[in-house]
């Protein structure tokens, strides 16, 4: 079956408390898409943060005596850093102007995914505004799920993700932040393994192939595409959730 | 723009110098699908190692006393690792049966890439046959778009993806391990950087992005789909290469 993407234009610039379920669902309609089960809608973080009050204005933030260290290492405001910080579980790397974190929602990124960027566009010329990830975006995702399933009656998959540097290779790809209604791995039967002959099962990050996707699509324009529409995913649809994706530390190799 | 991915099915279980590009041709036209400049085709290593003879018989193999003293950590066969450790530049970690390597390509990945999978149907229960990466997969893919041009008249763009898995995630994802007439890394024009105002520009990952995608495809059945059609990818084609793709090791944190 082919996969098709197809990115939803018309969307508004997403304040606090505006409805992001009713105003996706009529994007979709203008596009001519009539939605399906099974069909799984791609939101970018950033208007999920929005609705959801996620803005800060960085001067209300004192930082403590470890984000002052920090920004001086990094050439980073204090107030920023001191965000990073409490959106961390734990510092990894800084170096060069990167503070690399685990962040407090288990996974691996740069400065806690805080981004300034649209922000302005809101606030006029004032950059003391950023913008944190959703505070749990699987449950972003879920009531999502469920308003589509309300408003529509359709059983759609949601997956809300951001754009992550990586270990190794160069360039940001979407990554997976938050999900619902859609697997996170995929368990392939694998062959034999090559000395021992127990089954050897791989685990397919299909969440995060799909978040690489869509992202394709959302990043191409100079106008900002947030959401995007999926059909033919090849995986059965289930309850999937961020944790799935997150390598326990005890098992990673590279922290 | 939509972007669409479909499976060409039909393709032969490849040997040694079976005709890759006017085998593919016909599996697309059987498809229904008419060639556009611009398409990309994007092809599993396996069917391009194998048709450039890149099996191994492990009873050739002669192990070095490191092969040994690693295949002793890892539980893995010495002549197995002792291939691995041919095409790799150097060893990262080593731990639990895993063997992180810098790839002679460039790239980190677990094994060298090298696998034994699929091999079995071609050479019956024999498991002492494994296949290693193409040579030189930027240039495999470029022979690849050149003789589709040729027999074609269509300018397409080549992605040659392996399944690789990540630091701090789970789960494997498709990742370019060669390419032709399609951009590596894509630069995006960012907001102005949050403190200082200097143009922040993000790159993106967009040939690993485009790999991901078609891997979710690639990945789903029993039965292989190791081609790929693309149509709708929403950047300009250019000529890439697998370098743009290689974090230098003096800004990589993690190795």
């Amino acid at each position: 079956m082919t996969l098709t993407l197809t990115p939803i234009h018309g969307l508004p610039l997403y304040q606090k408390d505006d409805p992001l379920t009713s105003t996706i669902l009529e994007a979709i309609r203008v596009e001519g898409i009539e939605l399906r089960d099974s069909d799984i809608l791609v939101v970018a973080q950033k208007i999920v943060s929005k609705v959801e009050g996620r803005l800060v204005y960085l001067g209300d933030i004192t930082p403590s005596s470890m984000a002052h260290q920090l920004a001086e290492m990094t050439g980073k405001d204090p107030r920023f850093v001191e965000l990073v910080l409490r959106e961390s579980k734990s510092t990894l790397r800084v170096r060069g102007g990167t503070l690399i974190v685990e962040h407090n929602l288990g996974f691996i990124c740069a400065n806690a995914g805080i981004d300034h960027s649209n922000v302005k566009g809101l606030y006029g010329s004032d950059d003391d505004w950023v913008l944190l990830l959703p505070e749990n975006p699987d449950q972003s995702a879920e009531n999502l799920r469920r308003e589509i399933l309300g408003f529509s009656g359709k059983n759609v998959g949601i997956l809300i993700i951001d754009s992550h540097g990586r270990a190794w290779r160069m360039g940001v790809v979407g990554t997976t932040i938050g999900l619902a209604g859609i697997p996170g791995l995929v368990d392939k039967r694998g062959d034999p393994d090559l000395f021992g002959y127990r089954l050897k099962v791989t685990q397919i990050a299909a969440a995060d192939e799909l978040a690489a996707a869509a992202s394709l699509i959302m990043g191409q324009a100079d106008e900002a595409v947030p959401v995007v529409h999926v059909r033919g995913f090849p995986y059965p649809l289930r309850d999937g959730c961020l944790q799935e994706l997150i390598r326990p530390q005890e098992q990673d190799l590279f922290r």
